[in-house]
């Protein structure tokens, strides 16, 4: 859970993407406590699934349905302007066959993340962020959906009395608002392995983050974010969790 | 179950493809009282498999699970040397998806039923049966599986403590050995609404069947499957009913 | 063609989407003198736009590739907000397959028309707009843009000095300003064959349309659209090719 | 085009698969003369298959279809038992979208080479063989096919009338009736830089291989194949170009 003013019991959950057929998951998975697992609409076939679960259950990693636009060529990263019900349909398709391939390697789905577009486009979209909730809801409603706080999909969540999981990124850049910097502007994603654990370590000890223009903003996490795709990702995670270690913050979902 | 020699509770299980996006759906679920329901692989979009796993519930008819082949552009009706492992993965994911479409629609999977080319590898192929098999086994084996009398697959299902469903097809000609006629072959396809009828009747009362050679064959069906997408599939479908309910036989899953 | 004033020689070109796998396509190829064929993108298989072209050619009905999003879930019917280079590849792989289909059959693909979503999008997106024109240009640039008039694809399409096919709609209601009233509205879609035979003489033979409100609007058209999927739709067909016919005003691409 | 007997004149094409999203493409581009392009129906996006062809045109290198079975969650690597009229409609399909993608950044389809399964399958498969020439025929029949020396596709291609690359393998084993030893087997892969290079030598040299039982065997070969997505790939093309350059061969296509 983290949070602030907790120095006697610090823990933090650290998810990154896996089994998307990029990045070395087998480093990752030595560092994250939650893995998100795509669910085969963005990327990952059903074997490809199967061993990324079989993984994450052997390194005691728990699993997060990456659920996504049905958007193979695009990899999930494209706004598809998708109706309520088709999106809520799409999502619980993804989930459940999520949850059987879990279910098949005795483990099983704990959380939602939407991925690339999708994560991105619920933020702010009410009747998309309206059709994943739904979706979580139609399922029993006991999966959280982890999102960006203070985004629409999380307060729809909350409002429908599913679970939520706040979460903050290692890399990328803040505006003073506490939205992420754009991926087009200057400064949106953070380079340096010791400046990405710095900031993993005040996000949990202080709950902040310094902005882009230098201010010092409240962040509110549960969960941090590790890219598992990009150059130096398994550096970055490594120098996160020794910063961890070092820090006395134990890692846990 | 069907059955011979039980005149006195005479009931058929009669199921059809639904949701393929071809046939009467409509006037289908007024005759079977089950539905097997394409997963995605080979044909439906999670909104169109919503749609009729909610129609199926409404109408009171159970759902099956119509897992295939990858093979959305060949309908799932070409034979795929997939590895088993990949197989068994492609099976799980199917069955998963398909379950939480139905969970959503407060339905449930109770069968699976391979589809097309699959269904007929498994009939022989030990590899392909194997691995169908252990998808359900890696769910908890608690779903049967539907399949031809006498066919590697219900063998194996039934020798890893499956249970099983034997089917019977109502427009397919039989060859004296109870395999089916090859559909290159004469006699592979009843047309005739009145002699489709009389023969799931006698399916029915006396477990037999009579063959492209006029011999009377035994076939043990505990489910007739009905074409729902075939020239005059309704007009078929409408006359079993009428046919069994003449004779006394009640239609249940 | 077509055009207002020209009592002496009046020809107007029909089009319609067809190999869509809905819709009577025989009988709409007795009518249409443009068939719009699917790409494989929101729909077809390489198969069956092999055999859409072959009846096309032997037909004598010219072929328009119908490119799409890659959305075959959708049927194309969904904004996707995909970047300009990416579009760009899309439309030239889609034109580029089905040209070689139609090459294989001894046809030729002699227009663009998009799909659905994309057509809707570059009446006013101009990044989309651009990419489709850009990927017309890069294969040569001798294909007409089949579009909305005063869309601002085709003002992009003649800026760059590409043929354009200006289109109206046989069956969709005119707002006054000479764009169409969205589907979600009152009047979108005209039902009654009569009416619609009639507004495509009108079109052909005084250049107008008869708006929602009542006004009489100018619309400029080479190619009048028939829907081939709606219900009616082969009555429509047929009551427009009659009452051209009796109009004295032929259809020819 | 290589072969025995030729010294004052050595020249050897090389080729590799390109822009399938694994190996380092830009390193093979500086060995190899030939460029396999994936079609996407195994893999590639239509964006990363522009890519790729303007590489291999900026490079030099020519550029060959690499049609596929529509098998992208299996990477076309499953022998699917598709009927050749559908099989030639994939094919025809595949290389008239990747034609138009090379058309696009100036550069053309030079031949075909089927992928995976398929490339296995027509080695032995009358009715796949003759469907993937009848779709080189059926586009106008210019277009080489590039397969193993004896397969029944270039037999047919031959006698159909179509040009023909023969190839070799610079890593694959060789069993003494000059077919190639089974992935699945001991011997099937050579991994050795300097072994793989020294048979590249004698095959264009010598025109022979030493197969998997010691024995020195005739393999006629215009084009020699370098795997790009093998550990150690690159070492192993640089070895092969270093010895080439040695021996006074030039790489050409």
């Amino acid at each position: 859970m983290g949070g602030r003013g907790v120095p006697a019991d610090l823990v933090i959950d650290l998810n990154a993407d896996l089994g998307e057929g990029v990045g070395d998951d087998e480093a990752m998975l030595e560092v994250v406590s939650s893995a998100n697992v795509a669910c085969g609409f963005h990327a990952g076939t059903p074997a490809e699934l199967i061993a990324t679960c079989r993984a994450a259950a052997d390194a005691g990693v728990r699993i997060g349905a990456q659920v996504s636009y049905p958007d193979r060529s695009g990899f999930g990263r494209r706004f598809m302007d998708i109706a309520p019900d088709d999106l809520t349909a799409d999502v619980i398709y993804q989930i459940g066959a999520l949850e059987s391939i879990a279910r098949s390697v005795g483990a099983e789905v704990s959380y939602v993340k939407p991925h690339g577009a999708l994560y991105n486009s619920i933020v702010r979209h009410e009747g998309q962020a309206d059709a994943v909730v739904a979706a979580i809801v139609g399922l029993g409603g006991s999966l959280p959906l982890m999102g960006l706080p203070g985004s629409v999909s999380l307060r729809i969540a909350g409002a429908a009395g599913l679970p939520v999981i706040m979460e903050a990124f290692a890399d990328r850049g803040y505006r003073p608002d506490g939205t992420l910097v754009p991926r087009t502007e200057q400064g949106a994603v953070l380079t340096d392995s010791a400046e990405i654990a710095r900031r993993v370590v005040g996000l949990i000890v202080d709950g902040t983050v310094t902005a882009v223009d230098g201010s010092v903003i409240t962040v509110d996490a549960e969960s941090v974010c590790l890219h598992g795709d990009t150059p130096g990702a398994v550096a970055h995670a490594r120098a996160v969790r020794d910063a961890l270690r070092e820090a006395g913050i134990s890692v846990s979902a």
